[in-house]
């Protein structure tokens, strides 16, 4: 339905999405990350637009970071093809161009023993240009296995991505990581008998990967995850009618974005940074920015209060960078959340502000948690939000007469 | 599932409608009309009932009056067969009961020059005594066209209704309002093979519609718009087990309820002779009241402000009328919001309050925008209404043991 009633204007949108952004209170943190940080700029705009908490996926589930921002961008993150495996997410994220027959696959350097047991699935958390170095070491030397074409390529730190490009592939395969330490890498077993080649093609690559790194003091061994390929998506610029940038210094992010169709706009991975890219292409033929901020996730998986206060109250700090764009519409939530006491992603509604001319105000005095519930949007699905940013932005006509 | 719990007893259901109710503060308008309005009577019901904010459509979707009102009387305002013609509407607003067979047309008298461009597409907004003059003579001189039956009928000043009744007809004809002036008015376009003869009719009463109006000053003309038949729409006496009477001065919400199988009671347009409508009927057979305001969505629609605001006040202090009645349930809320500052119908979720002895009561202490986000329904869609007012009404049972 919606995209019969969408219509083009000069508008620009703007989503800030600060990952994890939601907490909770509890004995230990009794109060929220958002509550303690200082946010002159963000409690105006909250205090002047709509608030209310947005709900990434369902009640009481808890969303991973791909239908997280699936549902951001307006997709269904119920639906099977927004169910994009980790390995097109980090590999497109790279900015590499899948093609629909290859399968997508993620690596972790890991660490095992002389038994083969593992001793680390992360092989020590690497540095990042040790990752880079491995993989161009992995890359020159396995070229192609059995007719298929590999091409390797470092993701971030400890993380790879493999491609396998050939015809006939499958990625019914089951991933190699036990997920737990003092065992061996699992065989990568065919889901299906169409699969066969491709697990026969992957355990070679297995193998061949550790003759490769058997020298290497930590990443002396692969984990293959995420095996997948393409799904359809309908592109963000026809179901939105918006020609949609994406700034993530995060590959994840970035792959999203350019499952989607938008495009990415080349950036550092901090704030400041990614903030600069935003203005440098703003007066370009975008209508729609994505901005995506990492660390308020990072923190709050650590339990670091302090710290993800602190990066809410640097996103404050350098706001007016984006605000003297003056987007016509913006967007501040995040993905999910991620709260301090749990240190882990978690199913709890996330705070919300839009700001536009045409929004109106309600009676949310600041951006927080608890102010949020005071919002006029109450608590809503994230799927949601675009036609919200749509609406607000005058690009969608009156349903019916 | 409804229809099952469904139980009868004596109880009344009064549902006032005040269109276009809701309102957003902006710089022009700090207050909304329903907060700068002074409303004893709606406010002491708001602090001892329960409110919310009634989401027509859904998030950002903003309605028409035709789907707004389906979805106030219970029906899914995105279902197909729920998506009623203009020109069924209308006509059926009049009072006309439309055959299946029949299709319907919503006219506007408008003024071409010479050379035959629109300049105005509503003839000068044309009185509507002079309207009903227009219509007798082309109701006169037009009674058939190859076959087929023409019934010409006033609806308001510029609009007029037309049924085409014969056998074989489709409404699958394109309108002929080009939608600007100094455009010549298009040609009735068929969008099926078996709509061309129907297309062809209605080329024909253009054109003698235009020799019978060529020496009037200003109604020269006539434009033919949602050309429609009859859809398929569940009587609301099965649907809700309510006997509905419809108190509405203007057409198109007297059509709605006639489709859905409420009885029409005549009134006036004024908020007072409504009102009067509805004590004449209330002792009679009806279980269900459906009143209708107009003028809220006028002066929104106009941006005037202190208009709305006296509609409201005059609503409010002509509502012991109906309080006296002592309706079992009352619901007050609007079809959707039309806020001064967009001078226009908007997606923003409508205030809503539901008086009844069982409703139990809320954080509103009044009745606006803002008071009604502090309601224990929170933003609710307004298919569900029905459902709630029936609840109330103790005419629905448990489901399941």
């Amino acid at each position: 339905m919606l995209r019969r009633l969408l219509r083009k204007n000069d508008s620009k949108i703007l989503m800030l999405i600060l990952d994890g952004l939601g907490g909770i209170r509890s004995a230990a943190f009794p109060r929220t990350a958002l509550e303690s940080a200082v946010t002159p700029n963000l409690d105006a705009l909250a205090a002047d637009g709509i608030c209310g908490r947005s709900l990434p996926i369902s009640i009481g589930i808890t969303p991973g970071s791909g239908p997280a921002h699936f549902a951001l961008f307006g997709y269904d993150p119920l639906d099977a093809h927004n169910d994009v495996g980790r390995g097109v997410l980090e590999v497109t994220g790279t900015g590499f161009d899948l093609e629909p027959r290859d399968v997508a696959i993620r690596g972790n350097f890991a660490t095992i023993d002389a038994a083969g047991l593992l001793t680390d699935r992360r092989a020590g958390r690497l540095p990042h240009d040790e990752g880079e170095r491995l993989c161009r070491l992995l890359g020159e030397r396995i070229k192609e296995i059995d007719g298929v074409e590999v091409i390797v390529m470092p993701v971030r730190e400890y993380r790879f991505g493999v491609v396998l490009r050939g015809e006939g592939l499958s990625p019914q395969v089951e991933e190699t990581d036990p997920q737990l330490t003092g065992r061996a890498p699992l065989a990568p077993k065919p889901l299906s008998e169409a699969a066969r080649r491709t697990a026969d093609v992957i355990a070679a690559f297995v193998e061949r990967a550790g003759e490769i790194l058997k020298e290497q003091p930590r990443a002396n061994a692969v984990l293959m995850r995420g095996i997948s390929s393409l799904p359809r998506i309908e592109p963000f610029a026809e179901r939105c009618g918006l020609r949609g940038a994406a700034v993530a210094g995060y590959p994840l992010y970035r792959g999203v974005a350019r499952l989607c169709g938008m495009d990415l706009i080349a950036t550092g991975t901090s704030i400041r940074e990614e903030f600069e890219a935003v203005r440098s292409a703003w007066n370009g033929a975008h209508d729609f920015f994505f901005v995506h901020v990492k660390k308020t996730d990072s923190c709050g998986e650590d339990g670091d209060l302090a710290g993800k206060t602190a990066v809410i109250e640097e996103v404050d700090r350098l706001l007016p960078l984006l605000l003297e764009l003056k987007p016509d519409v913006i967007v501040v939530t995040g993905d999910h959340s991620t709260p301090c006491a749990l240190k882990a992603h978690s199913w709890h509604p996330v705070p919300f502000l839009l700001h536009s001319k045409v929004c109106g105000s309600d009676g949310a005095r600041s951006f927080s948690e608890i102010e949020c519930d005071r919002g006029a949007l109450g608590v809503f699905p994230a799927v949601s939000i675009m036609e919200l940013a749509l609406a607000n932005a005058g690009r969608l006509l009156k349903h019916g007469a």
